[in-house]
């Protein structure tokens, strides 16, 4: 299996080391193609080529500024992110962290890498064990916090 | 007759067994493969690879939260079923229930489980009754609440 | 030809009985299919479906909550609707009536009248007689309530 | 070369004459063909039909209404004018007026006749002068408006 | 290779001199097609204008005005740049400026042309030196104002 992994110059985290422990870990091995663009808006066609090359899923990390436009340009690139995936019927695992989900640059830092190795976990998941998928179902998990778990019924 | 059930490790609330419960009851039977992603941005190309795998109605199951991130998540995912649905000519039957819904988990688990109930019976209807889909035609059904009922003109 | 009408069970008003009435005194005569669904972001895949039927134009008939969320589906499905016509290089009438546009039922009730019977017109004209569509171009017609009229400029 | 005009019966202003004023006057001689249809969400699919049709551009007129569902539409209605483009490779041109660009009717009627004027020169100027085009560029060009011509940077 | 340079007449900054003189001083050389349009919503199509051309990668460049409708022409014409590099599999980097992102033409001068230049290195990096580019992600690169650089987690 080979798995893509697009990032950015824009962000100012680095999930590559990140993302990369995760999948050199894996068993069965994964084969891994990177491939950096700018910005978020450059993503969704860096998943199309990595597609193109061979991935048989890709997990697409970014970073989403503070602005208006910043949010504007993250609905952009996620809309891009569907159709990519449904042209190709082929996940693409957004690892998109937004600067103001944090209040300084540390607490930012733990979401990114949080957020970029549980999703790194969930693209080998998706390949490999959808059995243990289907075990968390409605399980209120959570990438770049802690889980929320189950609703309080009782 | 083959339906699809994608559903997410993101949502707090597990639909699987109330769907099966009126999947499993059909007739004439139907068999049923289960998918389980990491959130509902995920949920259209899972929808896209149960049509693939044969499936000829999907049933979508997903939880959005509270943040305006959210809500624009939800919109994504929605627009990538409103592509998969036209690009197969197939339904997938969106049981989406928004956090901000109910006051508290108690109420919010009432209406996961009485949309995930309905929109079941209407993806058997849609498959095997549409003589009583059209009886039901501006009746003000709902899914997660009580059906609202013809507008009242006298 | 033949004319597609959608409709929801979701909706309110039941619409098929005031379309009908026009599409049955249709010269020249016209045949129906009528698919009902459960709502608005279910009736751009309905559309699909009629149009790999042979349905030469679908007027697609819904009512739109008054919650946010109501609009923001009312605006995936219309976004479907746009792909729908767009790849089948033919028309879909919509004839969405908001729950905000009036202030009781009744009132609510005679938009959907007036919208539906109008757009059922509408859909004729498409049909058979674009010499009088374009008679009324620039003319301020409207479905749902009285005609607007021309720009007032003397 | 084939020059498509699709307009509305929505609209309150007829901006077929002024369109075809500029149309007539074009040389090398254009040949012209019109489709009228209800509104502005029906344009982008007559828009396809004129493609079809064998124009090699589209000129797009419509009017867009004061309420936040009629801002809406027009998404949408200019959504669909992307995807009929891109599918297409051919440009349409939108000559679309919202009616709060102006304080009464007269000021509205200069707007909508001083667009279409400028943008069916537009679209001859893309048919056959990309020349002339590219000496525009980073002019400050408007259409409904007067030019506003380059930023002032001395 | 051929790279694409697309641009608006609606623009008050002239782009393209900014851009050539990136382009020109490439090594290996790259062959460039410009073409102009009136505005950014025409910027799409005219992008896979220049595809079917043969271009490998285009720089479109496009002002956005200050009122609501000017953003939301925005959205459009980026949601119809994700549709065309997707269908091609090929990039095209955006150098959109907005009105409102200075307080006065001089400054909005600085960001049209620093936004450019960069834009246009990146594209000659994409294109060249994906060496380059991925030493650069997760650094913070801007275009149009200074790097923002890493986050501080020290």
């Amino acid at each position: 299996m080979k798995v893509g992994l697009a990032d950015t110059t824009f962000s100012k985290f680095d999930y590559a080391p990140v993302v990369m422990k995760v999948l050199n870990a894996s068993k069965p091995k994964v084969y891994v193609q990177r491939y950096t663009v700018p910005g978020i808006k450059d993503l969704p066609v860096a998943c199309k080529k990595l597609f193109k090359n061979g991935c048989d899923i890709v997990i697409a990390c970014g970073m989403v500024g503070r602005a208006p436009i910043d949010k504007q340009c993250s609905h952009e690139a996620s809309l891009g992110m569907q159709m990519v995936q449904i042209s190709e019927a082929k996940h693409i695992l957004e690892v998109f962290v937004h600067s103001d989900e944090a209040k300084d640059d540390k607490e930012l830092a733990k979401i990114c890498e949080d957020r970029a190795k549980k999703h790194a976990q969930n693209a080998l998941m998706l390949l490999f064990d959808q059995k243990e998928m289907q075990k968390r179902a409605g399980t209120g998990r959570r990438q770049g916090r802690p889980d929320a778990g189950k609703l309080k019924v009782d």
